[in-house]
C-alpha cells in the first residue's frame, strides 16, 4: 500500500536513524540497545521493528546513507567543475570534503569507529563505496600528473593521505570558532596544492 | 615490599594490558567485561583486581602509556636532530611518527576510538599529552617559518593537519605490503615537505 506523504512511518523512520546516530556516536554501537533507541525516539521497543529489522541493519543504513550522500554530493559538485583543469578539480574536492564532513560530525565519527561492528558483507559494501570516493580523488591526481600540473608519486596512496588530512578537520573544527569554514577550506587547500607541487 | 624481577605480578601486569588492548580494539571498550579480560589472560576474574582497580583505569593506563611512549620516543629521536635545521627536524618527525604508529596499530586505534569513554579528568590528562605532542611539531613549523625555510600559515592547525595525514597511514599500511615502511616514510615526507613549501 502506498504511503501518504507525512504519514507516521515517514516521520518516525528518520527519527529512528537520528536517534541511533546520536546514541551510537555518544556511547558506541555495542553499548546501545534497541530499547534505548526506542526510548530516545519516544516509541515502544516493539514498534521500532516496524522501521528496522535489527541494530546491525540500522548501523549499515547509517553508514551506507552517509557514503551515498557523500558520493552524490561530490558528483553534484564535480558537475560544475571544468574537468580539463586539474587544480580547479582538486580545489573543489578539498572544499567539498571539508564542508560536507564538518556538517556531519557524528556520521563521520561512527563511519570510522563502527566499521569493526559491521557484518562481513556489510563491511565489504561500505569498503567498496569508500574506494569509489578515494578513486574520484585519485583520478583528479592522475589527470593532473599526466597534464604536468601536479607532481604525484603513488596517486592512490596520495589520495588516501589527503583524505585523512582533510577528515582530520573534524577533530578540532568548531562552528563558532576563530576561523570560518571557508577560511579553513582555504587553509587546507593551500596545504593540499603545495603537497602535490602546485 | 619490593618485587623480585620476573615475579608473578611483573609478568601478569603486562599480560593484562595486552589482553585489554586486544579486546578493546576488537570489540570496543563498552562491549568488553573484566571477566572477558581475565579469561583472555587465563586468570580468575577476581585476580584481575590485583593488577587494576577497574576497567576505566585499564583504559586510561593504555592510553596514557601510549602517549608517554610516543613523547619519550620523539624526545629520544629529537636528541639526534640538528635543531638549527628545520627541514631535518620535520623529516625526522615525519619518519618517527609513521614508524612509531604503524608498529602500534591497536594502541593508535583505541587512542582515537575510546577517548569518549574516558572519565572527564582522564580525558583532560590525555588531551594535555596530545597537545604536548602537537606542540613539538608546531614548534618545528614555527622555527622553519621564522628561518624562511617553510611557508606556514597557522602553525598549530598545520601541525594537526599533518599529524592526521601521517596517522592515516595506519588505515592502509600492511607489514608485508608492496611498499616497505621506509618507502612509505619517504612518500609521506615528500607530501609533508611540499605542503610547507620546501
Amino acid at each position: 500500500m502506498a504511503r501518504t506523504q507525512g504519514s507516521h512511518s515517514d516521520i518516525t523512520g528518520p527519527k529512528v536513524r537520528d536517534a541511533a546516530l546520536r546514541l551510537f556516536a555518544r556511547h558506541g554501537f555495542a553499548a546501545v540497545s534497541m530499547r534505548q533507541i526506542a526510548t530516545e525516539v519516544g516509541v515502544q521497543a516493539g514498534a521500532l521493528y516496524n522501521y528496522t529489522p535489527d541494530k546491525q541493519s540500522l548501523l549499515f543504513d547509517l553508514l551506507k546513507g552517509h557514503m551515498d550522500d557523500l558520493l552524490a554530493g561530490w558528483s553534484q559538485e564535480a558537475a560544475h567543475v571544468d574537468v580539463t583543469d586539474p587544480a580547479a578539480a582538486l580545489e573543489a574536492f578539498t572544499r567539498f570534503h571539508i564542508r560536507f564532513n564538518t556538517q556531519r560530525a557524528d556520521a563521520v565519527f561512527i563511519s570510522y569507529m563502527e566499521l569493526r561492528n559491521l557484518s562481513p558483507e556489510n563491511f565489504d559494501a561500505i569498503g567498496a563505496l569508500r574506494r569509489d570516493y578515494e578513486s574520484s580523488l585519485e583520478e583528479i591526481l592522475r589527470r593532473g600528473a599526466q597534464a604536468g600540473v601536479f607532481v604525484v608519486q603513488e596517486p592512490r596512496i596520495t589520495a588516501m593521505a589527503l583524505i585523512a588530512m582533510l577528515t582530520g578537520v573534524n577533530t578540532w573544527f568548531r562552528e563558532q570558532g576563530r576561523l570560518s569554514r571557508p577560511e579553513v577550506e582555504t587553509l587546507y587547500w593551500n596545504l593540499v596544492r603545495h603537497s602535490v607541487g602546485t
